[in-house]
């Protein structure tokens, strides 16, 4: 595959690493991702703990082309994102002045109070991006951007950060579905993934409705290669007679 | 938080770095985890290429007390995670005789093909962790534990492995959810986190039945210590004149 713009993921929560709550957000920022043509190379949860956002922000960020973060930017003590990127950075952490005047028209006179207030204490000079649920901004420094942790205020948020990411084409993919096992199929398989060395092929396990089956996925931003690749697999699945499945 | 046993975890697989699958593994991992009181510090997700997982199995293992991959060791190209832990631990990679007495009855006469032989290509002198479901073990190398990326199964191969790990107390928490806004409580809440330091006290903003909430989740290995927060926190609950809301 063609060197692609790529990206990780940093998901901020103690909720996630004590598994009360199982994380949505990588999902939801890698399928965007995958549509404006960036590919998301890594995903790193990590806890509430100033040092491991830190260290975690400085490492990806210098390796990755993008970063984006998820959760730790609310208004409770154990919100501690914006702080740990301003210090990952040597930046000043401040009430940020834009922040101030979108959330004090945001809520009623006087609804304004400490807690919310937190919400806009932001590295020095950090790029907003708009919320259009709740209210309080994210926010960008250089190519970290730091989002909220629930996902449906995550999800609303990117329509307005696209303009900020330059990707390229969409990482496109195709899934074939067939009524067999793995290894059934994984000599052929190699083969297929050999002659086509700059696609990517994954194949996946499933049960459904009590049956066994396997989900062959091709990726690439090309889909003359993707036609290619199906060709080849329908017709070892055709030759070993091999059913296909409907599945979603 | 006294110094307890620590892990974390590693999720091999474009699968989910692609947003085709949401992982379930973290949490399911997480909370065994906690159950036997072993706290998960980070988790991480790289694709399946070999360098990336030799990399992380190497920082991983040094950092942490425990860890749990998921994914890459089915029988097809894609499922490189044995090769590639061989690799981390530079020992060989070979047939495993026990791996290979287990596939062989396992599978009737004739069914055990060279797609699933793979499967039994490990680490040399891993110990085998049994899988209950589906034949096909997972294995351990030193303080790395080894399990498929497939949910059903990698739960079903955990009871098999509670022996080979060395935890403390379980991590207990209790959940209170209130019908209000995080910036409602966040100062009072701060105050009971600064009266509690040894305890994990998270806020977590949800959205049930078309209204807002804040679920506090309190976490320690002492119940004594969990309910004299949880008594901190009803207090200014109480006075706040906040609601109580049942919440799973």
């Amino acid at each position: 595959m063609s060197k692609k713009t790529n990206a990780a993921i940093l998901i901020i929560g103690n909720e996630i690493l004590s598994g009360r709550t199982k994380d949505l957000n990588t999902s939801t920022l890698s399928l965007w991702l995958n549509s404006i043509g960036v590919i998301v190379k890594e995903a790193r949860t990590i806890p509430d703990i100033e040092e491991k956002i830190v260290d975690a922000v400085n490492s990806l960020r210098k390796i990755y082309d993008y970063v984006f973060t998820s959760g730790g930017i609310g208004p409770t003590h154990d919100d501690i994102t914006a702080q740990s990127i301003a210090k990952a950075f040597s930046i000043e952490y401040e009430i940020h002045k834009e922040g101030y005047k979108i959330l004090e028209k945001y809520y009623k006179p006087g609804e304004f109070n400490e807690g919310r207030q937190k919400m806009i204490w932001m590295p020095k000079n950090a790029k907003l991006i708009l919320n259009p649920t709740s209210g309080a901004p994210g926010f960008s420094v250089k190519n970290v951007f730091c989002l909220p942790g629930v996902p449906s205020i995550l999800k609303s948020m990117l329509g307005g950060l696209k303009n900020d990411i330059v990707g390229g084409d969409p990482i496109l993919s195709h899934t074939i579905s067939l009524r067999t096992v793995e290894s059934e199929i994984a000599k052929s398989l190699t083969e297929v993934q050999n002659n086509n060395k700059d696609v990517e092929i994954g194949s996946y396990p499933f049960f459904q409705a009590g049956k066994l089956g396997v989900s062959i996925v091709i990726r690439s931003e090309d889909q003359k290669k993707i036609n290619i690749c199906e060709t080849q697999i329908l017709e070892f699945v055709k030759e070993k007679k091999i059913d296909l499945v409907n599945k979603n």
